[in-house]
């Protein structure tokens, strides 16, 4: 199937333009307005932001207090996620010298696309009124909506500068549909827990990703190889997405917990992993480079891995030094991928993954599936008690009768859905992208800004013209690109 | 008038000299030692910040817990909204490539010196005690502060480069005070509803930057011509003020709104509305590339432009399509400004706007006025029961008999009221600064950092001599400027 | 003492390597090893964050919602504190040309560790239950571990660019520790207030890093100068970390304080005295250069003053003109330290400052910490109430009787601990760093993140071959640095 998809390929590369002229607008223009009209159709204010329903609530179900509108258990949380999606993943992905605007631009772009077919996917799946045919939304949704599309964000990261940003609205129109799909799966028929997402978001995310780069394989893309890679300040960049995902990782985990101990609980586990993981990816960055220097590419992102493995069992009781032990295995893990899995990965399986989402998402993801599926296979009544077995796990309605030890199951079943959704549709959506008419760049234009944006002239277009003892030197610099005329009179 | 104001800027200009060393530091003590002792006299904690008033305060209305303080409903927004300001417009106008440090640190002074003559400005007109002749502050004073402070930030964007830091702070005392009459009329005497800010803030300061600018009209800047562009960096740099304020605004317009159900639609409207400027900005700005290229300007942004459109509609109960179809709209007639109507203002109407305040704030500002007073015309008593209309459109006391029909009347004079405060007010303004004593930049000394800033020898203060083959080459290198002298022996 | 030091460190320094290949990880693995056995003895979640003792205490306490859970109180406040640890310090120090990396990097890696060997300090000195001998932690432990290590990260900012991450390791193992029990010393023995740790954390915090820094002394440092600066984006890096540091000190200062009206009159205050320090280090920097120019590290540096002089008299009753004149003050006194007291210090003290820590924690930490003691000794029952006094300054249990007046003397004594804390402790741990085994740079490396960091080859690796005119130009330029070889044929 490689070859012949190496043939189809190198068939279609010879056509290969970058004017997205016609298809980028058009595609905008055209969802954006099937995204009016089915909102239109289907959705609605949830009965704590619409004004005629909160009134009726309140009175109905004895509130004498505005605060206990879930608006304000949840909007902080909601904030600190919505900065990572297009900050934390924006910056994350500006590392690159020559295709910060890409990186941080069609972030914004699939992103802004994303949450609002994410609210209708999930609001089919979720909140549907069966009566009236609407979907209620309120701050909850917003957050899931952010959750759906950093999938998409994540499969980004596997493609950032060899696709255009056509392809990148049809990864994220068919990875929120997926998303939706393998979600309601996991955590309405396999009634799994997973608020932070492991399974849901970063396994699912990770494997779609690789699985569309690895159909999108380009065997020339060493042609691009001078820009395949950071500038000092590309890094600096980098490093605020790093951060703000780092910061904000406890709320992502715990904007959709229960509220109270939950919230509470799942924040602390995650601020805890992450610490450890921090020492562990510095530990192994230098352990790897014979003088001991750190590579800013490990500290970028594999000190983030303690938040993705903690996506599932932060809300358990998992306990501080639990929290810790996963934090410290996880950023070895994921360091040691970037230093030799990716490599490997490229040069044997074809698979060219630009951020090395394997080894942050893909890979963490899967084993906080699993660590997840443990820790809930071990919850005891000693622990949790009765009732909090119940609330943590939702054993109600009919899954009242289910066991700490089938959860555990379930949980670990959920995962392989995860991946199994991952791996089958990035590969039936890579065949999609591979049609030529989609606008990407050919092997030797990859990783350049220049190709969908007016890159500035840059700093010295200050007319920087000098004459000096029979030389005339012109320059015209720009900070990636230098050229020289010395004319010798 | 032009004609007159012309002869007098010639006559002026030939003094221009950007030395502030005297009138800066006199400006910013003195102003601020009046903020002392105005503050002194009339500033006190409100009752939820007294520790005294809290406690009689529990007492006396039963309130048996601290999180019904005031603070816990506002603090979350008000810092979201405090980030916009300081970070949000601060970083959106380090677009210039040697303009940055003017753009985010007189951002950082006039916000810093407006915010606190806000607190007494919008306190004499709102929260006077007519017993005391004490203003309360308390967290929702902050916000308005903030509020009340950034259409002097949205005027520096068309001014941007092109005056001295104490013409703005000229600009933000005079902007704070129009600012405070012009929402005491709009807000309490037509008794509109503006908690986003569409007409008081937006069209306000829109307005009133341009008109400044207009008065200001500078026949020669094409002489700087080559620092007004932006920088590949510079513009990563903005997109950190981009984002920040893309995020956070549905915090900007839920800050001060009702509690419960009024903050959580707000946010909810907001957040939808700006999903769909991204997608028409990028459909528009790449329609007018003939290669289909996007234009970092229009991204940075018209993405905005829902966030200011939803300003007035926000809190009401616009639906969520119409939020999407708000956002649709400003993002395209945004976009289509900055393509078409800015050139067209600097060259037949003598206006320069460095930012393109008139497409970002000006215009979806007015825009988001009418649209306020539509939506608000056609509120029902069956969508919103008769306690949500009175709540939502505070139709109580002297106002208790009005309809929506009159409350959309009332909001578009107050829209009108906004533009015409704007107007006349930023041409006194403008006249003012006219005055050469202010230390502005000469038409060729423009947009640089340099005017009134110690610019670093930056990065190749390392010295690079090098002898190579009978040259020698002392490069003295500089991110914007390079001087090469080669020397053949 | 100075002579022998600088003896030993002359036969030191021929030693010097900055190979930490070996020391770096095993230092990260043994300290992260210690923290999972200590985590797995001592630390257990809180009766808020235990799913089982949540339940069994809402039950207790007749807690109707769980809004009322302290995560609703802290953790908007924890999550901006978050902020200005990792975003905040860390890229305050991002403003060295070349030691971007460092500045962000390691202020992220002793950040993540200190905060939990700060958990388990903390949890001994305050939280140890007696019969279990277990640490209970919640959301307001994070809070205290992030106040905790900021003395550690503002010791760094002296040492920024001279020391290795290693000794960097020491310096926030020994830094912890000594806070933990300078903590307890003045808020538990001597019973103070300082919820935003003027004296425990900025004066504590500048002592230790000035000792420290002081003790490290080098010579012949000069002969890094030409790294010992700014550029121009680099600057701007450094303005992300001013600004969310600056905005989110009120956050800091109320993070701990009092529930209710105690929040929020201590981040009202501190956003006052915030806003008054930025006009006057604007009006002395602009005073002191002959143009009246103005300087990046007043800026940067200076405007963040007020934060650290309110940081125990926010959450009192020191008026908002009160707090408009710390801010004054602190202002000028700081930018004034930038301008004549760090050159000082440097030449006759043999003391190099590389952020100008004596400027913006050490001596306005002082300050606040006075300031605080008057301020206490003034509170009056007329202002505050009988039960407001007890409550802010928790005259409760042995306590009781305590007076304002003597509440200031204890303040004041306070603030002396703080100080001997500092310079005692930093002196001891600044000999320990002395031997020649941690990897530090030498005298001519500082500065450079070459020395720790794999650096990318930069912007222009776009291999720019160019002939013309029988010249031969090749060119590897980086950012900051610039080779040139110009060969005639």
């Amino acid at each position: 199937m490689g070859n012949f998809l190496e043939c189809m390929g190198s068939f279609f590369c010879r056509q290969k333009n970058t004017n997205i002229r016609i298809t980028l607008p058009f595609v905008c223009f055209l969802w954006q307005i099937a995204m009016i009209v089915l909102f239109g159709i289907f959705i609605r204010y949830d009965e704590e932001s619409d004004v005629r329903q909160w009134l009726e609530l309140k009175e109905r179900n004895n509130i004498t207090s505005d605060i206990e509108n879930d608006f304000y258990f949840r909007y902080p949380s909601f904030q600190d996620v919505h900065v990572m999606i297009f900050v934390g993943f924006g910056f994350l992905m500006t590392f690159l010298k020559r295709y910060s605007f890409g990186g941080v631009g069609f972030n914004f772009l699939i992103a802004a696309f994303g949450v609002q077919w994410a609210l209708l996917m999930q609001g089919w799946f979720h909140a549907l009124d069966p009566v009236t045919a609407k979907i209620s939304i309120g701050v909850e949704s917003l957050i899931n909506a952010d959750f759906c599309v950093a999938s998409s964000l994540i499969a980004y990261g596997a493609l950032l500068g060899k696709v255009s940003p056509v392809q990148m609205m049809i990864v994220t129109l068919f990875g929120v549909t997926l998303f939706a799909v393998e979600e309601y799966i996991i955590l309405n028929l396999l009634h799994c827990r997973d608020a932070g997402g492991s399974m849901t978001i970063h396994t699912f995310g990770g494997y779609y990703g690789l699985a569309i780069s690895w159909v999108l394989y380009r065997p020339n893309l060493h042609q691009s190889k001078r820009l395949n890679g950071s500038a000092y300040h590309s890094d600096v960049f980098a490093m605020i997405g790093t951060l703000f995902l780092w910061m904000y990782w406890p709320s992502f985990n715990s904007a959709i917990t229960d509220h109270g101990s939950g919230q509470h609980r799942t924040a602390i586990n995650t601020y805890i992993a992450l610490t450890s993981s921090v020492l562990t990816t510095v530990a192994i960055s230098s352990m790897s480079d014979k003088r001991g220097k750190l590579d800013m590419v490990h500290i970028q992102n594999a000190t983030l891995a303690g938040g993705v493995a903690m996506g599932t069992s932060a809300e358990f009781m998992i306990t501080p030094y639990g929290s810790l032990i996963v934090g410290f295995c996880v950023g070895i893990i994921s360091t040691v991928g970037y230093l030799f899995v990716t490599p490997f990965l490229e040069k044997y399986l074809k698979l060219q993954d630009t951020c090395g989402i394997h080894n942050l998402h893909a890979v963490p993801g899967m084993l906080g599936g699993f660590i997840g599926a443990i820790v809930a296979a071990f919850a005891s009544e000693e622990v949790y008690s009765r009732q909090g077995l119940i609330e943590t796990f939702d054993f109600e309605g009919e899954f009242a009768d289910r066991t700490p030890g089938t959860q555990g199951g379930f949980q670990a079943a959920g995962t392989c859905v995860a991946i199994a959704f991952g791996l089958v549709g990035g590969a039936a959506v890579g065949l999609i992208l591979r049609l030529p008419i989609w606008g990407d760049p050919a092997d030797d234009n990859c990783y350049d800004d220049e190709a969908y944006w007016e890159v500035p002239e840059d700093e010295d277009s200050i007319p920087p013209v000098l004459e000096y003892n029979n030389h005339m030197i012109h320059k015209h610099q720009d900070i990636s690109e230098s050229n020289f005329s010395v004319e010798q009179s």
